[in-house]
């Protein structure tokens, strides 16, 4: 789509429905997860108690009377089968500041245009890290960005087991392929490969987990299409994940493998902090850290 | 010292002097160390084996045939008193790379002339992270480092309690002060104010620790003077800590205590991971990612 038939009432429209799929999915979750929390058997005998999410407003900094806008943040920690997850949904705005244009610049957004002086943004973005070791972690975000010219989506998933277990990886990947498939064929070996380049730590010459799906400057300019392929990355994901959690919860660990999960997760704490674009981004655009850094790990080790 | 009194004979001199007292004050630290992982009460009662340092050596990435220096990483681990504590020595040299040359240059390192091809560098480095809440973190480096055209010296050391002790923060910097009187009496209100500004986290708007003092790209002029400073951060860094340790690890600690002591240490995973220069340089110009890394804290948590 480009800029002349972009007018301001459907960007409007279509930033709503943007921004109320986002929070429609984040609700969807944040509820099958407590019902998961409640269901399934502890990951530690001591934990007796089915936790629940806990929502705070998070702000951007912005000068004394200026709305850049915010979100919520949901967070569930020490739970029975959740250590740690935290749901962000977020709606930002405002003019593009030099800092935001060079994290992006950096982030090669080729739809940023030189006369770009406003932005806005809206997006889920989830991390859940399990006590039990035998059940992977997972990333998943999806989000839409517009400038005075144009729109974009961006987002990804990928899945981040200590002890990986081939039927997952290839599930995993199979289903992320099949819903790519409906949009264009070509689609998921540019995603794919994109993922594998994105969650590479090359100081450790290693992927940070298994892989998923990674995109980012989405436009093929047909909004509605883009828009379902985003959605349909989301519905996949949480059914997904479900059946996962479902079923690797039931197993039985051992101190061996928990201790396994806590190196694994350094070196996720090492991804995130070093080279995620989105955790960069989030930093360096003001927003709250505490929101921006909801992905670290609950606990991590480092030998 | 300008480069036309830098002869080839007293650079090899100089870098034969400062690589050895690196070293020598390596060995010591780990033999002071070692002592006290003896002598002093355990942080938990289950502890009850002392700890010694193991030993093993660092290269860089170098093609076949290259010989880039290395160095060597001392570690001890789950000790009695000493959770994780790693001292590394290493000498490196060869051509300055692109890329090492633009780390170099963001570091604001302007001692690099144009013309230089190859680099020297030698330094030690160190952090303790400890089991008693009580007992503050620590981290301590000096370097020295030659090019083609001439020397620097860097380094710094600032103290990281979980629970700020004011007179312990006093004696601190009361120590560092009079180590950099001996030298010029305006050298510590810039070195301390440059501690301040370079172990800061700006997403969290609050420093890691207490502060030090920290320094880069120092080259008065007079190499014997500017090495006799350096060396005596390294005996004050020693000197005091042994006393700090050997009276805090005697105080009791509670659970909270030690749940702070964790969500301080993710900060300073954060700091280090996001911010620190020798890490980020470390991990762009291929030094053994372990030793780079092993600054990390044991145990961090995020909540």
């Amino acid at each position: 789509m480009n800029s002349s038939n972009f007018t301001q009432t459907t960007v409007q429209t279509r930033q709503a429905e943007a921004r109320q799929w986002f929070e429609k999915l984040a609700d969807l979750i944040c509820n099958e997860f407590e019902a998961l929390e409640k269901e399934l058997p502890a990951t530690f005998k001591e934990l007796t108690i089915a936790q629940k999410f806990t929502r705070i407003r998070t702000t951007r900094n912005a000068p004394p009377g200026t709305d850049l806008g915010g979100g919520v943040m949901a967070k569930m920690i020490d739970g029975r089968v959740f250590e740690k997850v935290g749901v962000n949904v977020s709606t930002v705005y405002g003019p593009i500041s030099s800092r935001m244009s060079q994290a992006l610049m950096e982030r090669q957004a080729s739809r940023l245009n030189e006369g770009d002086q406003e932005f806005w943004a809206s997006g889920i973005s989830l991390v859940a890290h399990m006590g039990n070791p035998r059940v992977p972690a997972i990333h998943f975000n999806t989000r839409m960005f517009t400038t005075n010219s144009g729109w974009w989506f961006g987002g990804g998933t990928d899945l981040n087991p200590c002890i990986e277990r081939q039927e997952d990886t290839d599930q995993f990947h199979a289903g992320l392929k099949q819903v790519c498939r409906q949009h264009s064929s070509e689609l998921y070996p540019q995603l794919k490969r994109w993922a594998d380049e994105y969650f590479f730590l090359p100081h450790r010459g290693r992927a940070r987990g298994v892989g998923g799906i990674f995109f980012d400057d989405f436009n093929t300019g047909d909004w509605d299409n883009d828009f379902a392929f985003v959605r349909k990355v989301g519905q996949f994901f949480l059914d997904f994940y479900l059946s996962l959690v479902k079923i690797r919860q039931l197993e039985q660990w051992t101190h061996k493998e928990r201790e396994l999960l806590l190196m694994h997760r350094g070196l996720y704490a090492e991804f995130n902090l070093i080279y995620d674009r989105g955790t960069k981004f989030g930093l360096e655009t003001g927003h709250n850290p505490d929101a921006v850094l909801m992905s670290l790990p609950p606990v991590a080790k480092w030998r």
